[in-house]
């Protein structure tokens, strides 16, 4: 496993590329003074899913996973190789959560800067929380855990069904399209109850951010959800690899 | 016909999961303390487009009708065969409207398992059968299965002309995306009146579980509306298929 | 030219997809009652582009033109063939031209139809027209022509440079998503003046069904405006058509 | 460096089309009476990101920088040549710069043509210069600076990551849909605080064309702002051509 440290390099700066607009979006949206703000709910998801799309683009070399629940998942289903030439075993998936979790914490750092003045001229704490970490319209831990295990089966069941199609089926041809899409409408049909984590870095990576930084005005990380979007997404991504072994048949 | 039950494995898996992202989105836009609650058509519009971009994608194996109107529009147009090795006969038609029908019950059972708190929370009782199933703008059974027949003849139609452009014509290199495209513009342009079923499975399956869960203060399923959303799209997909052997002549 | 009723049908089957959803996606936003009501600019555009993208993929056999300013813009550019095997002349200009000008008058009864109900409970009569044909927001023939101009100046010249991306060059991988991503953004970035009729079929074929309906409760169809949405698109296609022969060297 | 003259040309064509088509997104959105008025941010973003679709479109010849800090973002990568077989040398770069400028002039002007009696209709200076021009939500010329290099290093850095994607790996086929779909993002994520100039001829181009046309009732062309939007861009670019040495390895 030579090029191990291509493959964190490579979850590091795409899962940063993607947390830095993923959460870049919801700053737009929610702080104080952006020419987003109240853009509206669908100006999130597209801006997720897009941020998705130039996470993959630039994490080629690890075959763009970046986000634990896809790596644990692929693991479930059986997968004999994680991008090009990266065995499947205990120090390869700690490579890549480990990267995915420094790269969404830097990611972070950046969408802070980039929107330093705006977090501090939002007078709401839970509004800069929000753009860091999802948190649920309706707390209910359990109800919130099947929501976001829902959402990252969806996520993750049709990744898997992405190698189906084969390289000449039509699928391939869209490059890093399909799984923008599939953030999308994750985002727009199961993102009303807790935000679509449905990636334990995306929201623990930041949510460490949150607490680092020294943001003006920062109420609590709400530690007592931080669980939900972590188990919940590994539930969901794990469940979905198993799945697609029945689900899934190849003919 | 060996692969008969993969074929209706992957009806159902395809239908629940277009179901789920469909009712999904309206769900999101439209129960109570939801993330995207007021969301606004072009986000159910896109949701829906691209909750039939999932489907397609994880049932390959079938081809991906996951509509009884794009199925009995096959046989109208006089298809050879559904999908790959699937004859075109009274059994694999039944096979394929009982994995969608199956499928959309089931899909429409994670959708209210993944927002269970939010049908609870929300007090209209049509709103919550309104994430299920279609019912009419202004009631007028007549009219409403002419705009049914209408959207659906429209997506048959178009779904039909795929075939022309052959495979090396630009379009299979697309994958399942113009059929995503065509769906959200049926919605845009046609769905103004009924909320375009354009889909008796889509319509008639949700409904069902509609009926049979146990939604807290659900109301009346609107039984007497329910055969509008199943046979205007039946007539508008056939009608689809006729026209298509006259006006997409292949030169 | 033996295939001549070929391409007529092939136009007018085209035209009237493309202006049945084109016109339908302002019905939804703009006519009482509907759904979509109030849905706002942004959909309605994405509505005309999508409805471009299911017009041109119903017309393959005349290379979907479905516009005479583009039929027009092509011999300005000294086209040799319009689609395939079929020579550019009179006949076959005014062939295109007829079956797109039929198209466009069925589209736009389907339309009607489809939304029956609601022409009827829509109490603005300029709503209605709207549905049907393009009007200015300050009317002032001279620039409502300069901005009718401009826009379909852009929409034919951008047509004209897909030619010099070659079959291998990645946009013929794209089928008719460009036009469709071409019409949306003329329709965000050079609508907002007259409406963005740039095709005078798209406008007078609807204007003259206004005309004819038995539309309850319709005003006037503002023969006075008719022209300029013919005119300015014809002059706008045919020195996009010039221009490209300047502009756009093929190297 | 024969053909210097066409790709001076193609920049230009290009430019003006990007810069026409972008700035009418915001004319739309933002001047008096327009029917796109009050059309929100996504709508923004969605113009400006296929205004750089139609823009690429057109300038394939010279490779379609359109933008300054992407010219010299190739520069500080090493790239060895632009578009096909233009050297990379002093001359070269400061004609695609001119041009860049040249273009985005011209296409501020057709902009204004097009939109010429809503801006006289239009009552406040600032709303016309912001049709041209970006300018920051909070003033603030350090942090401002950082925002639109954070912006620009994301275009600059994922556009030279296209390059790994190779030939056959499924981005080719996209043509200029990813530098698109990216532009929507950088919009959607980042363009909060500033407007996401992230292109110094995009932003100077129409300033000077603000200041010298005869804009009834303009105001301020805002020149203290001015070099933000010029110096910010440039050092996200050089930094990410910089860093994509180290952050994107082929392997």
């Amino acid at each position: 496993m030579e090029n191990i440290g291509v493959v964190f390099l490579s979850e590091l700066v795409g899962t940063a590329m993607l947390v830095l607009l993923g959460t870049g979006v919801v700053a737009n949206v929610a702080l104080a003074k952006n020419k987003g703000l109240g853009g509206g709910f669908l100006m999130v998801t597209i801006g997720w899913g897009f941020a998705v799309f130039a996470g993959v683009l630039v994490s080629l070399n690890s075959g763009s996973h970046l986000n634990p629940a896809v790596t644990l998942g692929l693991v479930a289903a059986g997968t004999d190789e994680f991008g090009s030439d990266v065995p499947v075993n205990v120090t390869s998936v700690l490579v890549y959560i480990a990267g995915q979790m420094l790269g969404a914490i830097l990611g972070a750092v950046f969408c802070w800067l980039a929107y330093k003045q705006h977090f501090d001229a939002e007078p709401e704490p839970a509004n800069k929380l929000g753009v860091f970490s999802t948190g649920p319209a309706i707390r209910s831990y359990g109800w919130n855990l099947v929501t976001e295990a829902i959402g990252t089966f969806v996520l993750v069941f049709v990744i898997l069904a992405f190698g189906g199609w084969g390289d000449g089926g039509g699928l391939a041809a869209l490059g890093p399209l399909p799984v923008a899409i599939l953030v999308i409408v994750i985002g727009t049909s199961l993102g009303g109850p807790t935000g679509y984590a449905i990636n334990p870095a995306r929201d623990l990576g930041p949510r460490i951010a949150h607490f680092i930084l020294p943001i003006k005005g920062k109420g609590s990380s709400d530690w007592s959800y931080s669980w939900v979007p972590v188990v919940g997404p590994i539930i969901g991504g794990v469940v979905a690899g198993w799945a697609s072994l029945v689900l899934l048949p190849v003919v």
